[in-house]
């Protein structure tokens, strides 16, 4: 005898992996892993970030590797909803978390699209992720009250806006994708008040084999960066204390 | 025979505990609580988290409770600082991100003061878990670039600066502690340049079994939060896209 056969339901669930160690995947995201049919992931995830997912899960690179081109969004949001319409618990994997600066909107616009049911699973961000390694709090009491978490990225075709706006007293930035724009952010950090010697930390490669520390100043960014080889994928941050007119070190403040 | 006696070296560990859960500290966290020798805690931490220590670690409650004083920070200070000096293993498990608005460098500072190695796992703050919660992520693709992290609290004694200067175009921001500052935060967007009808969505509890969720928008935010009980702790998030003299829904930039 035969039944219809009733439309097969999948699931997408946006897991954030956090900065690269697989130690620092939240244990929900952990279990989420192992419930999986299908695992697309992006590039920045370690190693062993992937040895979480069961070996007989599939899993699919949808990220970009030197000399290769990445998946376009179009295609990602095309394959995942894909997978979950042929019944799936699909699994995207994304570095950091999915709610910040990782276009997860799109994703989650394209489930919908389908009737697809799609929950998100957050992860640590980097801004995050480098504060913990630095010991450096993102908000300081007395000296910063809110925390900037910022793309130098930019769409097609447009400017990048600079830091202008966001570098007010009070703020931490913590700048993504910011290591091919270094002259832009100090044009942009002197135009917004401060001072050559205002203190920047750079960290790169956050949790992970190669992570790498450089502290330098507003004026002489480019040059240290250059000299030291330190380079993307980093998370640059700015502290723009709450006496802005005359920025005082990390050091500094703390000793106050 | 005697010996002399060698400095017991001990240690301490700011832990984020995240939202609530039980299953969104990360895999290193929980590790960590296990090889705690001592662990002091927030208001805010879920027995579900507290669960995660093994029955036998004294554990510390250093928060506030209802009718009750909580511990001065000078004393939370004083008091991991004088267990680690015994040569303990001190947990200082803390709410949300130790490095977002959690006075981490104070006891930070403290440990350094005491030459007592200091480390940080960094957790997932309320800002964060409250965007996957809600599908909601805190960067568009096209309508915002960055996020601001921002608190209402301020230094006994201050005035609290609003959000005239973080509304700008481009900018979701999630501020935390700000359910006793309505009015405030009304008239600070307001002259930031949002219409009454720019959407605010606020989510309480986030990650418990009380969550509850809210959508309002400027002109209204006062009295819909008074008539629907929603109430601290809670992040309120607010959507400033690009075009900022005419602020869109978020449904209708999804579309979009």
């Amino acid at each position: 005898m035969m039944h219809a056969r009733a439309p097969l339901t999948g699931r997408i669930t946006l897991v954030g992996a956090g900065p690269g160690a697989a130690d620092l995947l939240t244990v929900r995201a952990v279990r989420c892993l192992h419930t999986a049919d299908i695992v697309f992931y992006d590039r920045l995830i370690d190693a062993g970030v992937l040895d979480l997912i069961p070996a007989a899960t599939p899993r699919v690179f949808v990220g970009k590797e030197v000399g290769a081109h990445a998946w376009p969004q179009a295609r990602i949001d095309a394959a995942i909803t894909a997978a979950a319409r042929m019944g799936q618990h699909v699994v995207r994997l994304k570095s950091g978390d999915p709610s910040i600066l990782g276009r997860a909107g799109e994703e989650i616009a394209a489930a919908r699209a389908h009737g697809i049911p799609v929950t998100v699973i957050p992860g640590i961000t980097a801004a995050s992720a480098g504060a913990a390694r630095l010991c450096q709090p993102l908000t300081e009491r007395g000296m910063t009250e809110r925390v900037t978490l910022a793309t130098a990225t930019c769409r097609p075709g447009q400017d990048w806006a600079g830091l202008d706006a966001v570098a007010i007293p009070g703020t931490t930035i913590a700048l993504y994708m910011g290591m091919l724009r270094l002259p832009e952010v100090t044009a942009s950090l002197r135009r917004a008040g401060l001072d050559d010697d205002a203190p920047i930390t750079i960290l790169s490669c956050i949790e992970t084999a190669s992570e790498a520390r450089l502290d330098t100043t507003v004026g002489t960014l480019v040059t240290d960066v250059a000299a030291s080889g330190i380079a993307h994928p980093a998370v640059i941050y700015i502290t723009v204390p709450q006496t802005a007119t005359a920025p005082v070190s990390r050091a500094m403040a703390h000793s106050a």
